[in-house]
């Protein structure tokens, strides 16, 4: 296996092809297939996201992959900001299509029309909305597994309200839902207000939570976009208040996708392979029984199994007869088991089990009971590890430079004061090759612009996938 | 509400609507939204899909959409099936693409290629696959609510074996998945082995299951198809045995799609609204307190509630306060839920619950303790109930015809001998306006062709979707 602090880029691509987590052979260049294992960590992502988002009453949808250039072009700065990537459908069978159909880059196109029937009165708000779906860009740059690619598997949630600061609120909630995300995939990030030429297309403002990898870029991996009446003006999305007065509704939305998994990849990983957060890991607990001349070893491995199964847990144990016992440790500690359990005749003399935390270094001997009432709290201190260590590996690669010359020799992401101009961003990029996540958010740290000295705010510079 | 027997068509759009299951208001003629209701009624179907076919050892997977024309063309049989009804995107940003991507109509064209990569030796195979994606047809025909669309709902699992012996245990094992599937959605069937003509694209042969809606016309829910080594020969996906020679994969797959809920709204239907069977109900048991001076019908309604959640139901309180309860009552039988309890200050007085079936007449009064004990049981009544009238729907609409006279009188599917010749099939076309579905699997009831005269067996024909 690559080392993965040297030579990031490499182990990244080996562990994503070793894994088994997606094929990037597939014939169409930058398109490519989820193999079962990459599937099951993904919709255990996905499972998190729905679990969190129908618990504060968000509904559910999906809507098709197609939409028309007439609907695209509603919102001018929308459809610029898109237009370079999108994929055109422009036959069906052998006729040329009257209409042609992009293929969604994003679904506020898709989908604001038919709020525009949906939405009638002040009953039908706050309405909340999300689908987890396929979007499509047609990308020019370097394409990379997880990270840029041309079909996304891709989270979006849209809401309306009947005020600015419904939406405001909405705003809050959105950051709630992220907190509680980051904590299952145990992923620290900081939240940036992106400058208002990299914020979305046709948004009032852009929060984005970025994490950095040990490549020391930083990786967007969520964004909520507060749209004020930018779209609800061009889509005329409008309701009718109790005095039957017509008002344009005020629009959020928040978008996630398989970056989560690139980042649960890269923060996590170490040189023997993934290490998964229990939450979203498809066999939580390995049963490795080590052969014996009597079948004691696994008979005692499949009934600690069956415990943990009708417990709720995801656990398998593997009696392959074909590997030897130390190719399956390796093979299940690349694969990121959060737990792994050794069963050999010494273990069913004695009623113990021997376990090994895949986030820690070293084994200990439990009796078989407490491991089984005690498998919640291997899974937490699983957790707890993991995030002991990323977080120490983001503040690794987080400084703080109070001058160009700490910025030029900054590994990693940078903090410093800036004044949000233009000017003074290309001019830190022109020196230290980092470009600007934007404020930190709600921040109250001011300070003067590193570059020009007038008034500035903390902001965050790195280089970014 | 229309009437379902009378105007079925008018009666299944209109539910559709009302219940809010789809929107064919997208601004795509053709292709249709998926509300929240209807969406959740899918991922039910889809759910027991996933519990069967992972039981049995198949892994989920997700391909791309995009597939490009070469990869199309490699089975010819199989795109001149497809071809007059391919999308085809031809242009990416604002360049033509060099080459030419189709939106897969179904998967072959996308996975085989993959699967000559995944297979090398004997110890690949059985190699079981499946994924739940959208397919789109360029449909030029009429389209109507999840049974004829142009971006489809869809399952499809495709295996691949060592010899043809193997593959054929698997369309064995496809039956069992089947029967399970349509049990527990109390969906009556007949399979039928289409004729060559209308087989597969590519198939050897081609097994439908068909059913029967009250517009007495059959609906092909689900199809299960040999392909021996007619892909795999000409993707080259080849195995090598225990001796080093390379032999041909037989492959089968089975589809399935979101016609699978227009069965389920069309069979189980009444003027009232749905009935959902329990397994894909989302609300299965509707619990509806009527308003008193006091909060004590709320208070019970929820403890009865919370009880049912935590034994797993899918269960909800209507506690809505600006509905009268006779608005409820209807509002939820047009949904299908199959359970209603009321509760009245008579009911916490008595401690007792009233509770009525959605697939049966009249009320009960049971005890709150024997009602909490017995909601499994309850849900068992409406199952079985469903099941009996969904039988009779059937039978009244399956007779026996022994002339070209009877046909012609047939009230939908008809069943008689036939040679299985197109030129017979085409006579009874002519004559009766009649479609063979095919023999019926596995007969060995044979007789006279009704048309020609020769030898014949036991056949199908009816007017389809």
């Amino acid at each position: 296996m690559e080392n993965r602090k040297k030579n990031f880029s490499e182990w990244y691509n080996e562990i994503v092809e070793t894994a088994e987590l997606s094929d990037k052979r597939y014939h169409v260049k930058g398109m490519n297939v989820w193999r079962p294992y990459g599937l099951k960590i993904m919709q255990g992502i996905d499972g998190i996201i729905r679990r969190l988002v129908d618990s504060r009453d968000f509904d559910e949808v999906s809507f098709p992959v197609p939409v028309t250039k007439d609907q695209l072009m509603v919102e001018f700065e929308h459809v610029k900001g898109f237009e370079g990537e999108l994929y055109w459908i422009t036959r069906g069978g052998h006729e040329n299509l009257d209409v042609e159909l992009a293929l969604r880059p994003t679904s506020e196109a898709a989908m604001y029309p038919m709020f525009s029937l949906w939405i009638r009165s002040h009953a039908d708000l706050p309405m909340k909305l999300y689908q987890i779906v396929s979007v499509y860009r047609h990308e020019t740059k370097h394409t990379r597994s997880f990270i840029r690619i041309r079909e996304i598997h891709f989270f979006e949630a849209h809401t309306a309200h009947a005020t600015y600061e419904d939406a405001e609120k909405q705003m809050v909630q959105y950051k709630e839902i992220w907190e509680r995300l980051a904590d299952e995939l145990c992923l620290p990030y900081i939240t940036n207000r992106r400058p208002d030429w990299d914020k979305f297309p046709g948004a009032r403002y852009t929060l984005a939570f970025d994490t950095l990898l040990p490549s020391s870029r930083s990786l967007q991996i969520g964004t909520i976009h507060q749209y004020g009446t930018n779209f609800s003006e061009n889509y005329d999305i409008k309701y009718a208040d109790d005095d039957g007065e017509h008002h344009f509704v005020s629009q959020t939305t928040f978008g996630m996708s398989e970056r989560l998994l690139a980042a649960v990849i890269g923060v996590h990983g170490d040189d023997k392979g993934l290490i998964l957060p229990p939450g979203i890991a498809p066999v939580q607990v390995i049963i490795v029984p080590i052969p014996s001349e009597s079948e004691d070893t696994i008979g005692y491995s499949r009934k600690i199994g069956d415990d943990l199964l009708k417990m709720g847990f995801r656990v398998r144990v593997d009696d392959r007869d074909n590997y030897t016992p130390g190719y399956k440790y390796n093979d299940w500690e690349m694969r990121g088991v959060p737990v792994r359990v050794e069963i050999g005749v010494r273990e069913v003399g004695s009623g113990n089990v021997t376990v090994a935390l895949r986030s820690k270094k070293g084994k200990k001997v439990m009796s078989r009971g407490d491991f089984v009432s005690g498998v919640t709290g291997l899974l937490g201190e699983v957790k707890a590890s993991m995030k002991e260590s990323a977080d120490k590996l983001f503040l690794s690669l987080l400084t703080d430079s109070s001058s160009l010359d700490d910025m030029k020799k900054a590994i990693g992401a940078t903090a410093a004061y800036w004044c949000g101009s233009k000017e003074c961003a290309d001019h830190i990029e022109a020196e230290a090759d980092l470009d600007p996540l934007g404020f930190v958010n709600g921040t109250e740290d001011v300070g003067k612009c590193i570059v020009c000295g007038t008034d500035g705010k903390k902001s965050v510079f790195s280089k970014s996938y």
